[in-house]
Formats: C-alpha cells, structure tokens, sequence
C-alpha cells in the first residue's frame, strides 16, 4: 500500500538486500499457523457460491467498469504527481467503487429479469487488480519524476554544464508511450513463477491486499452466514471509525508539519527522529495482521537506525528492545500450537492451483519481453546501450523478487528507492558526457517498472487467493489494466504538459520530483565519490551480517527445539525498512500487536475471528478517505486549521509574533 | 470540583437563580432510580465491617495527617493563588495522601501489635473534608483576589482617585486572621438544615464528592467481597488511564492556548465560542454520573448562549438540541422501570439519621455568628457598615442554597461569581467617596466564604453518606478544617507577602486576580450606569422565565403521566452554568451520557455495576494529576511542547516567520 507521505514511502522502488530462499521458509511460520486459524469460517460462508471459471471472471462488464475507473484514477494520480507528488493508495477504493458500479448495473437488470450472470467476488477482485495496474502505471511511469526529469525544462533549473545534448531528451507522446509498452510488462512474468511460493508455501501476509480481500468478501457474503455476518460487521464498523478519523485528522493537517501525522508523541527530540506515533489507523491495521515478528523486527530497525546516530537514544532503546523479545517469545510459543490445516486454506490451495500459468511460459515470456526492451529501449535513448538494458533485466528479477517478499511482510514496497538506486548505478557507469543523466533516469524507469509492478501482481494475487480468484485471471487483468495505463497515463500526463508550465517551482504544477530525480542522476554521474564515507564498506559488512542472522536462525531451528530461541531472531529485511522511512509506522504497527496480543489474552476466541476483520476495517477506511482527500486537494480546498507542535522556547516566539 | 482553568470556573461562587424547592423534586428523580441500581451491592461487601460512632471516627492520628496535608496543600494553592491563579482540585488528592498516611502509620503499628482501633473509611473521610475545608480557605480567603485588590500597591496600578484612603486597606496578618474567622464559619451553618433534603431526598448526585467516595470505599473494600473487587479494580484501571491521560496532555501544554485543552474539535469558529471537547477525562467522568437531563441542559444552555450572540450558530445548533431531546426521552423511560428501594440505600439512610445536628442549632448558631459578624466586620473595614452586612447575611443562605443544588447537578460551583456580584452590588451601594471599593471587596469576602463552604461541606456530606461517615463528623472535621484554614493560609501569604514584591506584573508572583478584582469593584462604583444595556431587564425576564419553565414542569409531572413529557423539558439553572463558563465542558459531560447510554444499550447490567467506577476513576485519575502538575509548575518545570491551532492562513504566516 502506498500512504500519503510522499513518493519516497510508496510502495514502488527497491532496496538492496540479497535473501536465500530458504530463511523465508522459517520466518513466515506464525503467519500459517495464524493465518489457518485466523481466517476459519470465511469459506464455509460461500460453500454454496459458485466460482466462475477464470475466463467468466473477466467479464466485458468488469473491464467497462475498470476503464471507466483507471481514466479516473489516472486522472487524479497525474494531477497530484504535477502538483504535490503526494498519491493515495488506491487498491481499497478500486475495489470499493468497482462492486458499487457493478452491483447497481447489476441490480438494474435483475429488476428487469435480464441478469444472465450473477456478480461474483472474482469479478470484484478481477476490476479491483485491472484498476490498480493501470493506476499504478501512472506512478511508475515516471511522467511526474523520472521521465520529466529529463526534459529541458527541468534541466535549465539546475546549474553548470548538466543541459548539455545528450543529457536532456524532449519529452513526446509517441515514445512515452512505446517505452512504457515495452518496460511495463516485463514485470508480469518477472515473479509469476514464485507465486505459489510466497502465497502458498511462505504464506506472506501481504497486508493492503488481504484487505482488499476481506472487504470484497463482505461485499458478496451470502445472507444466512452467521459468524461471517458478525465478522463484516465489525469490518464496516472499524472501516467507518477510520475513515471518520482520517477525516477528523484532515481538518488540522493545513501545511506542511501539522497535523496528527506530524504528533510528537514521544518528544521533539524523537520526533525529529523520525521516532512517534503518527495516528495513521491504516498501519494499526497492518500491525494487527502482520505476525509479532516482522513488527518487532521494524521496531528494533527503527531503534537501531537512530541508535547510530545518536548513541544515546541508542542505549535507552536497547532496553526497549530486550522487553520486546520477551513478549514476542511468549506469544508464538502459544500461536506454534494450533493445528495447521482447514478447511479455508484447502479450499483456497485448490482454486489457486486449479489454473496454472506453467514456469516456462513465465520464463518465455520474460526472455523475449527482454529481448524487445533490449533491442527498443536503446533506439528510443541512444544514451543507453543494449548490455546496459540487459544488465538491468538479469539483476531485476532478484530486487524484484527481493521488494515483493518485503512487501508481503510489512505491506511496504520500495520500488522508488530501488528506481532511484538504478539511476546513481547507472549515471555512474555511463558518465556525464555520455549522456549518463538520461541514460540513468531511462534505467530508472526500466527497473522501477519491473520492481513495482511484480509486487503489485504478488498483492493482488494474494487478493486473488482470499478471494478464490484464478491466478490467471489476476494475470491477465494485470495485463489488461498495465495496457490500459501505458496509453491511457501518457496521454492525461500530455494533456496537462501541453496547456500549462509543468515543472516550475512556484507555479501550480510544480512536480517536486522532476527537479529531486535530475538531481540524483547529477549526483550519480559524479560516480562512487559522491557517495558518503565508508558507504560501500557498510554495505557490504551489513549484507554479510544479514546472511549470518538467518543463517543462525535456521541453525537455531533445525537444532535447538527445546526453547525455540529462533522465533526471538528478528527479521534482518524488516530492520532494513526504517532505514529508509524512520520509524513512525514501527511504532504504529507495534501498537497493532500489541492490541492483538492484549486482545488474545483477553479472550483468544474472539481476537481470531475478529482481529483480521478490525484490521481489514482500519485499512479499507483510512484508505478510502484518500480519495475524497485528493478531491479536496485538486479543487483547492485546503484543511482549514492547523496543529502545530512547537518547542515551548519557539511558542513564545510566535506568541510575540501573533500578539 | 475545580478545574485547572483558573479561578472562573472553580467550584467557588455564586449564581443569581432563585429555585423554588418543590421543582428540585422532579429534577432528580432519575438520580434516584439510577442511583439505586448503579450503587446495589457497594455496602454488602462491607456488612461485616464495623462502623465507627461519630466521635471515633475523629481521631488524633486523624486530625494530625489532615494538619500536615493542610499545610501541604495550603502552601501549594497560596504559591499558585500568586503565580498562574489556577488552582487544581483537592478533594481526591487529600483521600488518597490521607490514606497513605494512616495506612502506613497503622501498619506500622500492627506489625508491633500496638495497633487498638482498626483505620476505617470512615476516619479517611474525616480527613479529607479536614484537608479540603483548609485548604479551601486558601482559596476563599481571597489572599490573592479580593484581600490583596485591598493593597496600595495593586490600588497604584490602576488610575485616577481609586487610590484614595478610605478606598485603600493596608495588609496585616492581625485583622486578616481576624476577618476569616468571623466570616469563615458562618457557611457551615448556612444550609446544615438542608442536608437531609439534598442528598437524600434529592439526592444529588455530586460527582466530585461521589467520586472521592468510591476511592475511599475502594481503598477501604474487605477481602472476599467479588463485584466489588470488581468494580474496585475497574476504578483503579480508569484512575491509572486518567492520570496517564492527564500526564501525557501536560506535556504539550506550554504556553497559552497550547495543549489538549485548547482542542478545536469542532473548529475554530466553535472554539472561539468556547464550544469544543477540551479532553478533559473528569468531565468525561462527571457526565458519566450525572443525570442524562442535567447533560443535556447543560449542552442546550452552552448552544444558548453562544446561539444568542451569534444567530448563525444558534440555526445550526437548534437541530443538534432537538436530537438530544429525543435520545433522552428514550432513555429516561427506560430508567424509570427501575425499582426505588434497596440495601445501599437503606444502610446509607440509617447511619446518615442516626447522628443527629438539630435544625434548631444550625439556625442558633447562624444567628450567633451572623450577630457577631455584624458587630466585627464593620470595625475591620468602616466603610462597610452593620447593616450592609446584615443584608449579606440575609442573602447569603440563598444563595449558598442554589450554588449547593447547582454544584450537586453538575459539580459545578460558581462561588466566585457570586462573590464578584457582590463587589458589584455592595461597590454600587456604597459609591466610591464612601470607601465603596474596599467594602465592595470585603462583601465579596463575606459571601463567598459562606457560598463556597455551604457547597463544600454539602459535598463533603456527600461523601460521608456514600462511605457511612457521619454527618456530625463531617461537620466537625470541616469546622477543625476551617478552623486550620483561617490561621495556616494567611501566615503562608503573610510569609510570601514580606518575602517577595507580590502582585507586580512581571515578577515572579503576579497574582493576577488582584488586579482583576480591584477592576470589578471600580467598575461596581460607577453604578448600574455601568452594566450593559437592557442588563437588568434581560434578568429579570430570564428570572421569570425559568420560573415558568419549572412550573410547565411541574404541571406537566402531576397532569400529564401517559408520555411522561415532562422528562424533556429541560433545568434551567443547568442551562444557565455555560453562559458563565462557555461549553466546553458540557461537550464533555454530554460524552459520557453518550458513554452510559450505549453502555446501557449493550449490556445494561455491566454498565449498572461498572459505570460509577468508571466514572469515579476518571474524575480521581485527572485530578491527582492536579498535585504534581501543581508541583511542577512550583519548581519553575514547563511543558517542553505547545500543540497549537493555527488556522490555516495564520499558520503560513508563522511558517514565513519561523523559516
């Protein structure tokens, strides 16, 4: 899921970490086990349903609705890219408005006896993927970042020697749109082949889409259910309450800083640490569906990550730390002894094995992908050479594999940062005088398309699974809507690009990103001196150390069963994450376990069959209020209060300033 | 109960509201059903617990901890008196020390078996009404208000004649001592009479005297005794939410305006109208325990009052009064159906009657001290002469009546509004060639100390007939109180008085209220000349028309039986409080009506048995709060954080000034 912080906190870009394949197998473990529970009674609730093959999932009717939907979608993602660069996630709304225009549509004919095939949560889910694919083209796309990045406009803003010919590149619609044909789908086929490893066997929580999932499950839970009544219930209860506070939470967010995203919960001090509680219900909600672990491990991260830069809160939030390890052991000690099989997962293994997409179609498909990119992406930037291209599509599957595991832990993708990775390897590598500024920003693009779009397939073929939606129709509703946004974001992008000044500081289309990626290419053309002292020597040292963490876990698994210390080594992936974004949705998330864990002791029962619908309900609502919030932003009608927090020292200031 | 809000809205001073006593009557009579129900099984669990006689439950050790916390507490209410002005409430503060205290000296003396007589809840009692009567005299005895407007150097500060000699009273600790005894005792008297009335057969609920109760009875609750373990350590759990609450709100409170209590919930413009939920856990609590209809009143009153000044306001807030009309309609049949009579009740009432204060002494004792008042006020202060007093004490026990009921319907004790009233009046009266200044400040010394200690000690009764105290220990606690009042308070001022250039604007003592008070008798001189226009019309209309209101009532209670209309017309005296203090706190009163009513809605046995503890937990929690905030504030410590409310234009002009 994407919050509303900014590009650098969305879940589109990379981040460097190497993982074997099988510590993944360990740490996903509670997630089972809690999962099979967790989720009991869904299914039984639809026995009676029927499920449409996977063709009849796709319906024309579902496609209207999701072209209809990605027009506006795109439309609204565009304008804040140029405006504020700040984008809502999407996913909840799109399955949201999707079920309220097919059911009307549907219920319309019914009443006129001329329904010839009833609305299925397939269909549901099969609008809801077709949509986000084509909205999340309008972020990977780069029109508002990378792509602008190189026109000569944002080029001019910058200083020395950096406009030189073969670093700018006039933007036009014609190869806009024939890169983005040629990168965006590459993606697709770059994990397919793993799905059932990481929904099936890892069982990754997968956070915004188990969401989805819940809600478009209570959309279509047949009447006479009686424990899944209850369930939707809480869900549209919880929904309301967050939506309602992300509502009450907008009236005082006018300006940058204020608001209760911005609440110093612990003290300036870590506030300015990135280290609070940021009253975002959303990752609340994430909290309480991802296993103790991964918060934990967030936790710790976040800790760590400002332990080193500042020694003393380092050594007072070691204790914290300790006390969480505690905790968590306790607790999975008792989730390890629930029985691992029912009736939901068995049903849901079935429909997710019963249409197959077989490995080497995936592998074909991506090779000859490649293989036009390779041929395409250097006629299109002369700046960039075919070993280049190549070179991006053999590391690509491995971040992309990489993003789509952390994605599924924590709901975080990073596919930005591993876009703005590519452009300071790859600036570097070419150089200035040959383009290396272009070349970069074009490399970005090619990476953050495969990044990003592999982790939104892998979500939504989460949803899929929840939903008893076919593998292959999430495929090709991904494909549907990946097409769809590859034409439809380049011409509302061109739209706005031909009638007003886009790019320029002050105006009302200032895309702040344009200026932010052409700055990093300028820094990586500099090579690996730009980077800061000891850089590479820390990454190296850490990528070792992560590898020896999970190498311990797995020891300490296979070898001491007796306490089963391994369940208290934290997650190295997870701690990597606050080093990028700080640590405020650690703490949200932590809160989210914590309310599970209070609510196990309290009455273990009902917090497993509740905990996922409040969780699904936290999520959807804050969610949704990302759409009527853009709204209000595109017309211009801004939060009318805002709360500021101020050091007692500052106050005083401003009161004599005020008064 | 007062509020950390400064010296307007603490439960000290008067309302001009003439009650007629048979409405009272019918105004409470959901206090009693509710009553009835909530407190069932309290006094079971103490059946075998041995109740002290009156004289016991006074005992040394007693009298010796209520000395040391009164000196306490005075130093701690004069420090403040002199520097915000804003005076925390005590009463919880003063049973939890007193307990402590004892508790520890008896388990001393039972680990060497020298312990003869058991500490029971009743002897806690007497201590804290000793505590809150002394402590009360620091407040009532005006040091830093109405005495100290008397000085030459507060008189300097304003301008033209008001510093003329018979308008100016130097400072002596002799006459000041003086003065406090002879006005001091008089209130105790004033409405003693009454007692059996207000609690019992009114049965008012004063929450702040409920809530000390409850503490004192959990602190005091046998072993074995099961719901009430119960409800004891649901107290305990919202007394610890409450000060966490308190605690956590404390640091963000730098400054003016800064913190939780300066929330514009329902924006700016309400806030500027006073009408916004400030966080405030106690009138969460206070809601809680008090009738629906006083909740109710309270909210129509505040939405009046401001509707009256502002029209707009007034459409749009007519809907929201019309619904609350209707949920309480509801809701009050449903308390009717309640049975009348039960063991609590019954217990109560008998350890209530059998320590008899004839009505015949309380009338004796008035007119002795009344006569000797008369004869002692005037040779303290010439200007007032025998007969303007007399006339005070003519007034005096009505109003101490009507402040006495309104304090136990809404805990709300406006005692220093009467007394400003009486500067007025009495200023008026005697002009300002006549020394009206300083006789308009002595007044309001003689009748706020007889309005504050009549509802003090009403409350204080309260207490004692929820913990079985009896009612002639409650008198003579409160008179020792007193009697420790009027020496230790003005010695504490005399100390700061000679010690530090007090009252000067800028240093470190302030003491705000001087100025102000001087202000309101300069104002009063000018005559009724210097009240608003159509003032005293409006009076007495409003005067007349609550009359009426309480006969519709009335009428509508004895001829009227098959909708039972009557339950919605509304008190007006409730309705009056928020036109001095503004809504805020009816918002959050109406909170926890809100809180009750859905509680009720879900299981109404729980919310029976658990709502006075919840209630008691949030009003003890927050005010403990009150000792080390107050603590804090002595050793100079100020919140670190202002959480501010910026609108949003204002907002971008201190973010211009900041960056």
């Amino acid at each position: 899921m994407e919050r509303n912080r900014g590009e650098s906190s969305s879940r589109r870009a990379r981040f460097e970490e190497e993982e074997s394949e099988e510590r993944n197998n360990n740490s996903n473990e509670f997630d089972d086990q809690r999962e099979n529970n967790v989720l009991s009674s869904v299914e039984e609730a639809f026995t009676n349903t029927e499920v449409p093959s996977w063709n009849n999932q796709i319906t024309y009717r579902a496609m209207a609705t999701a072209f209809i939907l990605s027009v506006l979608f795109n439309f609204v993602v565009c304008k804040l890219n140029l405006t504020t660069g700040v984008i809502p996630s999407l996913n909840i709304t799109a399955g949201l408005l999707g079920f309220v225009v097919v059911k009307a549509y549907t219920t319309l004919l019914q009443k006129f006896r001329l329904l010839k095939q009833p609305f299925t949560r397939q269909e549901n889910t099969v609008i809801q993927t077709c949509v986000v694919a084509s909205s999340g083209i309008a972020f990977s796309s780069g029109t508002a970042s990378y792509l602008l990045a190189m026109s000569k406009s944002i080029a001019a803003q910058g200083d020395e020697g950096n406009s030189t010919p073969n670093n700018v590149k006039n933007l036009s619609l014609g190869w806009m749109i024939g890169f983005l044909f040629v990168v965006s789908f590459i993606g697709l086929f770059s994990i397919v082949p793993l799905r059932k490893v990481m929904i099936m066997k890892y069982k990754l929580t997968y956070p915004s889409g188990t969401a989805t999932a819940y809600l478009i499950n209570s959309f279509h839970t047949p009447k006479g259910a009686k424990l899944a009544k209850k369930q939707v219930w809480v869900l549209f209860k919880l929904f309301g309450c967050s939506f309602a506070s992300a509502f009450f939470q907008w009236f005082f967010s006018a300006g940058d800083g204020c608001g209760f995203s911005n609440f110093p919960t612990f003290g300036l001090q870590a506030y300015a640490q990135r280290f609070y509680f940021d009253f975002s219900l959303t990752y609340v909600g994430v909290g309480l569906i991802c296993p103790y672990m991964v918060n934990a491990s967030l936790l710790i991260g976040a800790i760590i990550s400002w332990g080193i830069i500042l020694t003393k809160q380092y050594q007072h939030s070691k204790k914290k730390e300790d006390e969480d390890h505690h905790h968590h052991q306790q607790v999975d000690g008792e989730i390890t002894n629930l029985s691992p099989e029912n009736y939901d997962e068995q049903r849901r293994n079935e429909y997710f094995l019963r249409d197959e997409i077989p490995t080497w179609q995936a592998f074909l498909g991506y090779d000859i992908l490649a293989f036009i990119s390779i041929l395409a992406v250097p006629l299109i930037f002369p700046q960039l050479k075919w070993y280049h291209v190549l070179m991006a599509y053999i590391i690509a599957p491995l971040l992309a594999f990489c993003n789509a595991y952390a994605c599924g832990l924590t709901d975080w993708s990073l596919a930005s940062n591993y876009g703005k990775l590519a452009i300071i390897v790859f600036s570097a590598w070419i150089g200035l005088e040959n383009g290396g500024v272009v070349a970069g920003l074009a490399s970005c693009g090619v990476m953050m398309s495969i990044v990003s779009t592999a982790s939104d397939l892998m979500q939504d073929f989460k949803t899929g699974y929840l939903t008893l939606a076919s593998p292959r129709s999430m495929f090709f509703s991904q494909a549907l809507g990946t097409a769809m946004g590859c034409i439809i974001s380049p011409l509302i992008f061109w739209f706005f690009y031909k009638a007003y000044d886009i790019g320029q500081p002050g105006s009302s289309y200032p895309a702040p990103y344009g200026v932010m990626y052409r700055g990093i290419a300028l820094i990586g053309v500099e090579g690996i001196s730009s980077f800061p002292k000891h850089c590479l020597e820390l990454c190296i040292g850490f990528f070792f150390l992560a590898i020896a963490i999970n190498a311990i876990r797995e020891l300490l698994q296979r070898f001491e069963t007796k306490y089963g210390a391994y369940r208290v080594v934290p997650s190295p992936m997870c701690m990597a994450i606050p080093f990028f974004l700080g640590g405020y949705f650690a703490i949200d998330m932590c809160l989210g376990s914590l309310i599970v864990f209070v609510w196990r002791r309290l009455n273990k029962r009902k917090a497993e069959n509740f905990a996922p619908s409040v969780a699904a309900g936290l999520i959807c609502g804050e969610s949704l209020w990302g759409l009527p919030a853009a709204i209000l932003a595109l017309a211009g009608i801004k939060p009318p209060i805002c709360m500021k927090f101020l050091s007692a020292s500052v106050n005083s200031k401003v009161d004599a300033f005020l008064g």
